[in-house]
């Protein structure tokens, strides 16, 4: 159900033709309304595709009708002849579907430079607007998957204190956070709940900075990253930024777990949590030093419990990004104290990582009241050949 | 010859038995004088292993005897027990030689977190001393080899505007820069120029940052990576602080450059330079985050000349970092000039990459007059699996 469980949305999934291996590749996710309110977040990278220099303007005055999405090509770093194709596929969309250019939003993925095939876009427009439906989010979320081997989607139902139903849906393909891996993470999430555009756009912000942001699969960000909120306000509930901005958290929080454990070719996910910080910022400043340590990922891919590479990697923050004494850094792996005071603690003998997919790693600076946690995933033969074999 | 080859100066290297392998693992490299003049540099890793809080203490008067260092064992992360087992190393050292141990540094290279087998290594500094020779520079660069294939050593002959003839002497073990990657970098450099502590300490700074501050194998860090010059004063030639500089750079860029050649698992050394830069800084900035893109890193691997995932990591630095345009940017790989002003340019099949170990890659920043190169290897299958099969 995805994006076309919350009321209002309808959403379709074809094949364009784009994809050379033949898998659907187009989608349309479609906000019947009664609002169009949209709120939008964007890779921070500089060299941004054409897709996102449109969706940003598109979606700056609060509303948006329509998302189109498109796997089998990234459409960035094609210059002016690119922008135009983004124009023509938002125009393709508006015309299909009875509303304005400036309403729809436009995703792409895949390769970077090179131009779209756009008769095939087109087409694979045209094809999917007759068969929007309010069942079509399972084959929206299928069609924007690149290297992904699941569609991942995700559902949060709430009621307001009244007892009124809402929900929040989403879909979302990619491999790592707002700056992923492979290529790029694109998202849409759909909320019935009747909010306004500045409700949305905070709630949204909110919710990726302690989501997607807190994502890090191999440090490398991407041209294309786009997470896009549409609330319809079908479900007639009037509800509360707080309460959206929860929900939204909630939302995002299970579609970025689903892509760290869908990240190519990894065989752990990595959970680094950093407890007793100054603050939240410097928490996460040092859990984001560990998760892009190669040697330290590629020593989890050996189930290798080895705190050494965690400190070198601490001890790179600065100090005036995180206060700490390099003499009290405490280290757990799965639960084991294997670094006390920094230096030798438990057995690493005592740390089992073969067993689970999943590696808890707590790093305790002494230094404050504040934490958090980034996740990544380990270095492995699999990620260094998909992304040599890969051309993208 | 290496440390051996400028005038003052005897070294030694021998087995005290700390690597399982049975290989060598402990060195010696003495200064004779009449100078006993000493620089060096250290990690700036804020978890700082034992031998480099000794050495950076005993070297801040500008002056060292010796300089004694072991593999088999970092001697990082051991606690208040581990800086007393330097401690120890010096005087026993300063002992067999006669000397002052606040004159002797100390550098060690192996695991973190586990203390060293003291036993073993004093009776190796016994063993050492009495076969200290002026042949013995290639035993001593060999002992300090851990995952290096080779031993990396280099001269660099000079003459004074007078005729009189001075040089440097290297020896170096490690696969990365400053901040290098599975293990330590540690670096001894001899002269037997007539020279001062102040212009020893500048010279040696000014050629660290142009040399193994741009050489970058894994973006990770040691905790005990050092770089001393030694200067005995043997030759007699009064050598200028620009005279200096240049030969000790010539010899640190001859070491960085063999270990990126050694890198561990590597099968390109890629050199990314940026021109046209605001600032060298900013070039620098740029051609980091280059190498520091696992994306990147994976495609040269797999032959893949991809300057859209150049690009990608170009786009990460922020603007006040590095002023560039996005639609200006040229990326030429190996002299092929594959994007232009940001988009598609010539034909990627014309770039070769498989036939030889070296990439070159050049971004142009088109932003003002500043250049700079960083060296960096490609990521590979066997990095994975060095990384992951041993434990340092």
């Amino acid at each position: 159900m995805t994006v076309t469980h919350p009321q209002g949305f309808r959403a379709a999934g074809v094949t364009a033709g784009l994809k050379t291996s033949g898998r659907s590749d187009l989608a349309l996710v479609v906000n019947d309304g009664p609002l169009a309110v949209a709120a939008a977040v964007f890779t921070t990278n500089r060299v941004q595709a054409a897709p996102v220099v449109w969706s940003r303007q598109a979606v700056a005055d609060g509303v948006a009708q329509a998302v189109v999405l498109n796997s089998g090509g990234a459409n960035a770093c094609t210059g002016p002849e690119g922008f135009a194709d983004t124009h023509r596929t938002a125009e393709h969309t508006a015309t299909a579907l009875g509303i304005s250019a400036g309403d729809v939003l436009v995703c792409s993925t895949g390769l970077i430079g090179e131009r779209l095939a756009m008769p095939l876009l087109l087409a694979g427009i045209s094809a999917a607007a007759p068969v929007l439906s309010a069942d079509g989010g399972a084959d929206a979320a299928t069609a924007i998957m690149t290297t992904d081997t699941v569609p991942k989607t995700v559902v949060v139902e709430r009621r307001t204190p009244e007892g009124q139903p809402w929900s929040v849906g989403g879909m979302a393909k990619g491999a790592g956070m707002l700056a992923p891996g492979l290529a790029t993470m694109l998202c849409v999430l759909t909320t019935d709940a009747h909010v306004d555009a500045v409700t949305a756009d905070t709630a949204l912000r909110a919710a990726t900075a302690a989501t997607f942001d807190r994502v890090d699969s191999d440090g490398c960000m991407s041209t294309n990253d786009t997470v896009a909120l549409l609330a319809s306000g079908a479900s007639g509930a009037a509800v509360s930024l707080a309460d959206l901005t929860d929900a939204v958290t909630a939302a995002c929080a299970a579609l970025a777990r689903a892509m760290v454990g869908d990240a190519e070719g990894a065989s752990h996910d990595i959970a680094v949590s950093v407890v007793n910080a100054e603050t939240e910022q410097a928490a996460v400043a040092v859990a984001r030093a560990v998760t892009r340590s190669n040697l330290f990922k590629a020593a989890v891919f050996g189930n290798d419990p080895n705190w050494g590479r965690v400190l070198a990697a601490v001890g790179t923050v600065p100090v005036e990004v995180a206060a700490y004494e390099a003499d009290q850094l405490d280290v757990a792996i799965n639960g084991v104290q294997i670094c006390r005071a920094g230096g030798v603690g438990a057995d690493r003998a005592l740390v089992d990582l073969s067993s689970a997919r999943e590696v808890h790693v707590e790093i305790d600076l002494h230094a404050g009241a504040a934490s958090a946690t980034v996740w990544s995933n380990d270095l492995t033969h699999d990620y260094v050949h998909e992304n040599s074999a890969y051309s993208s």
